[in-house]
């Protein structure tokens, strides 16, 4: 990385820090939670949503990042719920959501009843974790199915956050994974992490993340 | 994205593609195949490398990419063959590799009986499309797991690459996901995709790999 690059990623970073700081603030105000959903592709976020959809209806909303396709802001829309999609694909297909866009997608919704609002970044473990989109919450989600090592790979997403959820645990019978392992090297990069583990198949694990959020 | 950092990553990549271009001519001189693998976090690339590991042994070698820890080039080199990793980790925990970087990597190794060289790149479905690193054969590696949606969220990596290795086709029995609707949004998005299907746990099409890499 050469000089220049790096004192133009700091002047950006530091604008999109000002813009995440006063929209932590300003939600605060209007009573909103606001968390900010990470991890790789197809871990199951959006299954996550429906889910939740089911137990807060339009006491939620959800912004939805993406390069490409409105493919999630469907689902979340037919499970009756506001949904807000950003595609970065026009703006040269960027690989994170940064707070200036999620400001802008929060003023198009309408916040009457809103008490939640989820994003659910790009399908992404590095870069992601590098922007505070001014979320109360940072949760990374981690399907059984990528391994006990993803935590350890990628230290920055699973340290940012103060939630993990473990998704797709019905498949554990049929992997060579076992969820110790899992547990342990989540606590290793983060001791202080929250773990909630569960099934979108079998709702296994549902219960308790409901009560988390409404905590 | 501002003016300015667009100027300085147009340079970025230009002196990124010189150096791709000049080690490709250099590695056909040589009658080496490079091939670049890319996939999401766990989608099963270092599985892949142990298995073919065991076809082609020391006439392949593989360079790691990751942002933090050894894990993956400790798993090769116990499967008996060079491994070199790189470590993103220390210089920012860039999420994509970069054609100098292997060109280190690559003046590390004994290519004496080297005829295949493989780069697994930073779990990220995103960013490493954006940066040819100077392999002959761009690979997407897509673990049935992640969904039938991802070739068409994550077009890039689909376009930039001519094949697309299905990982984990026994896992299917235990999703809702239907392998055609995979193969059918790989196509939509890159109609001349070779596509192999395999499972690294019952070895099913592991020969066709191994048929398709020996071509």
């Amino acid at each position: 990385m050469d000089v220049k690059e790096v004192k133009v990623m700091k002047k950006i970073l530091s604008a999109n820090d000002k813009i995440a700081s006063e929209l932590r603030v300003e939600l605060d105000k209007k009573g909103i939670l606001f968390m900010n959903l990470m991890s790789s592709p197809g871990s199951g976020k959006t299954t996550l949503m429906e889910l939740t959809a089911k137990n807060l209806g339009e006491k939620m909303c959800v912004i939805e990042g993406d390069i490409q396709t409105t493919l999630d802001a469907d689902r979340i829309a037919k499970a009756g719920i506001q949904a807000y999609q950003i595609n970065t694909g026009p703006f040269g297909g960027d690989c994170h959501l940064e707070s200036s866009w999620i400001k802008s997608a929060i003023e198009e919704i309408d916040l009457e009843k809103v008490e939640f609002i989820f994003v659910e970044n790009i399908g992404n473990l590095v870069c992601p974790a590098e922007f505070d989109v001014g979320a109360h919450i940072n949760a990374v989600v981690l399907s059984v199915t990528e391994g006990e090592d993803k935590p350890l790979k990628y230290p920055l997403a699973f340290q940012t956050s103060s939630v993990c959820i473990i998704s797709k645990i019905d498949l554990l019978p049929y992997l060579d994974i076992k969820i110790e392992d899992i547990r342990k090297n989540i606590q290793k990069v983060n001791p202080k992490m929250t773990i909630i583990e569960l099934s979108a198949k079998n709702g296994d694990g549902l219960d308790g993340w409901i009560e988390f959020l409404k905590k």
